[in-house]
């Protein structure tokens, strides 16, 4: 206990220690600065797991098939860290609750680390929080890390794109062939899973997706994103969808293009805490009296919207300088 | 036309041309500096308008409950704004396109103005465009506004929160007791309203959400959410939903509620302007090459997270100085 205490969390995290990993992921998720210092030694020991990012709109069987994946990459031996992202006040969200519950079954399994994030009100602090924890699962060890969301915000749809392998998993009905266009999801997906195999309309929803991305220009040299059936509550076409994840990661490493999904990530996690830090500013100035009198100003007619405007960015402008020349927290 | 041209586009609006009021949207949406010199004239002469924001998920029937609103209010003469809010890349939305070509049906009617809102990957951006669509369509001298979301993301639920009257739309199954207490909507709400009131488990939702309502402490001044029964497709009920909006309205006005309400929205605008002009400048780094030399750096370990991060920091910081001292927009 003693010696933990002396050791910083990172150290820990790259000796494989799942709490120290837990407690670092719930600093970065809360944006303390503490977490940057912790971040700027593991990033080093990253890179090496297959970031897998899982898509699709509720109820198409995304929790359902993360566990059929899971088991099967478990019989192989292989690690995998799980995060599920919980989209902001939630909605339309109450039914993946249910879902997730069933993979809770793998956490007593070490090689499975299982992370829910939620939006705490600021959808640019899910997408550093998500890709943060990418990062200290990958530390830790982890295979493959699969990120699961509905994507139905913008933090979500980044995160997603800056997996190595995107998948969309769409199921027969529901309206889902005009939603995946809508959402420009389709470009951006490696692998299309139709789940729920067993039910009417899923060969038509395969060969109108294979229908679709036939439309696509594409390279000769580049990956054909395959349609895959798969009927995860019975755990059919899993194997299949294992062995192409595997696949594509083998053409990431061949082409280069894993390089071109780190850089991505490193770009967002970077520019997400910035936006955060500076998200952090404008809260602060919400909290204090200045931006009450400032409104008693605007609203009674002293002041204009412009000007209201101008001083709240004189006010950022010499906080910003204050940072600049060591502040007390550098945020 | 050569005297439109003179005039500024606030003006015009003042006049109530719509047009002007269409292209002012636009600009607001853009994010245009220009338009911030428009809303300066236009804010004082906003305030008269009643603010409705209508939420609830994805098929509980708010685009038909609107649509039978506006009907019901046009026979009495009353004149209305109408902001149709798209989440962002709508994997869950592709449903409410539909019901809003039902809408449309009002738009030749110039006491009707419909505008729909999308996000465009920034939901700063979308908060600060609903509200300032809100105060465009109030100087245009609508004399109801009505804001509706599925309220999904947290820029949808602050706009709901800035309304003067949120109304949270539920229908039978689909688990909406679970989605409201999720979301923390019921706590926000003045009005609820269960359509679909034709469906099995209606009663038994207005009773759920009754006991629900009971068991908050409310001290004996404050106004109690009613919940009413509505049947949107066939009209029914609508007369009551317009007949307790108006008495909301009421209970605003005599206790002094309003005021907190309108600077709730004044706040929310201001805020959000001063964080989109953040973003604007995170996103001005994300384009030059700077922010690509960093991550060469970044990713061949040469320079550290937080490293990097200050770099920015110390960007932005400059940029800040430039915008405070005359910079050429300042935005």
């Amino acid at each position: 206990m003693t010696r933990h205490k002396l050791e910083s969390l990172a150290a820990r995290v790259l000796k494989g220690d799942v709490r120290a990993a837990a407690r670092l992921i719930t600093l970065i998720e809360d944006g303390s600065p503490e977490a940057l210092a912790e971040m700027d030694v593991l990033y080093k020991h990253t890179g090496r797991a297959h970031i897998v990012g899982t898509t699709g709109a509720p109820g198409v069987g995304k929790s359902t098939l993360t566990d059929a994946l899971i088991g099967r990459f478990r019989r192989r031996n292989i690690t995998l860290g799980i995060i599920a992202i919980d989209p902001t006040s939630a909605l339309t969200g109450g039914a993946l609750l249910g879902d997730r519950i069933r993979m809770q079954r793998h956490s007593a399994d070490p090689g499975v680390f299982i992370r829910s994030l939620a939006t705490r009100g600021w959808t640019g602090g899910l997408a550093r929080a998500s890709v943060g924890t990418i990062h200290v699962m990958d530390a830790l060890g982890k295979d493959i890390i699969m990120v699961e969301t509905v994507g139905s915000g913008q933090a979500e749809m980044d995160v997603i794109k800056a997996a190595d392998t995107t998948v969309m998993v769409l199921a027969p009905g529901a309206g889902d062939e005009i939603q995946a266009m809508k959402a420009g999801i389709l470009e951006a997906a490696d692998i299309l899973v139709v789940n729920k195999a067993d039910t009417e309309g899923a060969d038509n929803l395969k060969n109108y997706l294979e229908a679709m991305l036939g439309l696509a220009e594409r390279s000769p040299q580049t990956w054909t994103p395959p349609v895959i059936l798969t009927d995860a509550l019975h755990d059919r076409g899993i194997e299949k969808l294992a062995e192409t994840l595997q696949e594509h990661r083998g053409y990431l490493l061949s082409s280069g293009e894993i390089f071109r999904h780190r850089r991505e990530r490193a770009r967002l996690e970077l520019l997400t805490a910035v936006a955060d830090s500076m998200k952090n500013m404008v809260e602060q100035i919400d909290k204090n009296d200045y931006l009450n009198k400032l409104l008693d100003d605007f609203l009674s007619g002293r002041t204009g919207f412009r000007g209201a405007y101008l001083k709240i960015i004189e006010r950022l402008a010499n906080r910003f300088d204050e940072n600049r020349t060591g502040g007390k927290d550098g945020i």
